[in-house]
């Protein structure tokens, strides 16, 4: 289960005008100064075409979670998880990216960015610490996250097991594996790439469980990459290899 | 001119890390609790061997520009900013990161990072507004900006103008171009790749200044990336045509 129901609240411009097109608006609080601005009112339509209430007000800083809500804060209805067995379904060959403990929300949202224009079919997360998909990641994932499925499981060890039995490779990124990950013949393979917590990388047990540890190619003084741009650089490099980039 | 000083503020346990090795800090807050953590006693002897004053605080929150300082805020000596001329020979062929206004600080860091990583030798970036390169860029870079040089100019388009007078292909990351960045065979010549602002995107004058602008192969339904990931995707892209990554 999803701990606060995914995209609850949603915050920013691109965010919220997704929201909206997908008809998940409740509430919408907009800044009066933006009332005239015609890509507002396009947003304001969309919430209105489904439902949602408007509200006018003089800065909806006093109701947002983050510092740069442009604007718009929105309380939509929550986005159903999928199953795994769904998600798995969702490319082919099967291509998703698995969360083990990622926590910074602004990473989590940049990586379903990365993920849908990379053409991965679902992302999975734990659900079993703070909502890791609110209005941060919701903001940072600039509309995506309203069309990336999303897997909420309880251990994400588990979830490595599974997709094994389903036949599905998992990878898992670690900056201090000897294989590469770039060039990487598996990846044409229904595959899931799995992402370690930033700092502390993977978990003991997700390391001992993946098919493979590989390491993105980066040069030996350099510890590690942003989380986010390292699952991105993993993301395009399986597009690569299936012959899917253009 | 770098407006406040090149990493004249930084914070968190690797950024602060890498200054004291670098010998740059002047003064060092470190949170009281640390005090006998190994660690950060490597960080307070390496800042203290350079001359740097320690003092112990309960919470160097009270004194930090970001949110999670990880319990150590160091002012520091200001890094000295290189000359273009200079930043374009630190590559070979040059490889230089040229950023038209990306804002975010954490972006910038992000960059850094990746840059060091897939080989890239300098960072441009403009100092007409408030220091791009303050706590919470070092603490994204996460070391890295204490070895890749910076460049701070008053006008990207001028840059732009003299690199190519200098030789260096400028290449100009834009979402409508025609042209994919992938296998751009003139990434093998020296190199200046060119970022835009997050959301708008280059600035007029520099899209048209440029030699060449190029696109990332992301499916046609996604706008845009995050502007990291997106720096990233196309430093690792040159690293890869020049056959450096292994």
């Amino acid at each position: 289960m999803a701990p606060a129901g995914i995209g609850a609240d949603v915050e920013g411009f691109h965010a919220v005008a997704a929201a909206a097109a997908a008809g998940r608006i409740r509430e919408l609080l907009v800044e009066r100064r933006l009332a005239r601005d015609e890509r507002h009112q396009q947003v304001v339509a969309s919430a209105e075409a489904s439902g949602g209430a408007v509200i006018y007000v003089d800065d909806v800083r006093d109701h947002s979670v983050t510092s740069a809500p442009q604007g718009l804060v929105a309380r939509c209805r929550a986005i159903e998880p999928v199953t795994l067995a769904d998600a798995v379904a969702l490319a082919t060959p099967c291509a998703v990216v698995v969360l083990d403990h990622v926590e910074d929300p602004r990473n989590v949202g940049a990586i379903a960015r990365s993920a849908v224009a990379a053409g991965v079919g679902a992302l999975v997360v734990s659900g079993d610490r703070a909502a890791p998909l609110g209005a941060s990641a919701f903001k940072a994932a600039a509309g995506t996250l309203e069309r990336l499925p999303v897997v909420v499981a309880h251990s994400i060890a588990d979830v490595v097991r599974r997709l094994e039995e389903s036949g599905v490779w998992t990878v898992g990124l670690d900056g201090g594996a000897d294989r590469s990950l770039f060039g990487l013949d598996l990846l044409a393979e229904p595959v899931a790439l799995v992402i370690g917590a930033e700092g502390k990388g993977l978990s003991r047990l997700v390391a001992d469980r993946v098919s493979v540890l590989a390491r993105l190619p980066i040069r030996g003084d350099v510890e590690s990459l942003n989380a986010s741009v390292a699952a991105s650089l993993a993301m395009f490099e399986i597009a690569r290899v299936r012959g899917a980039l253009h």
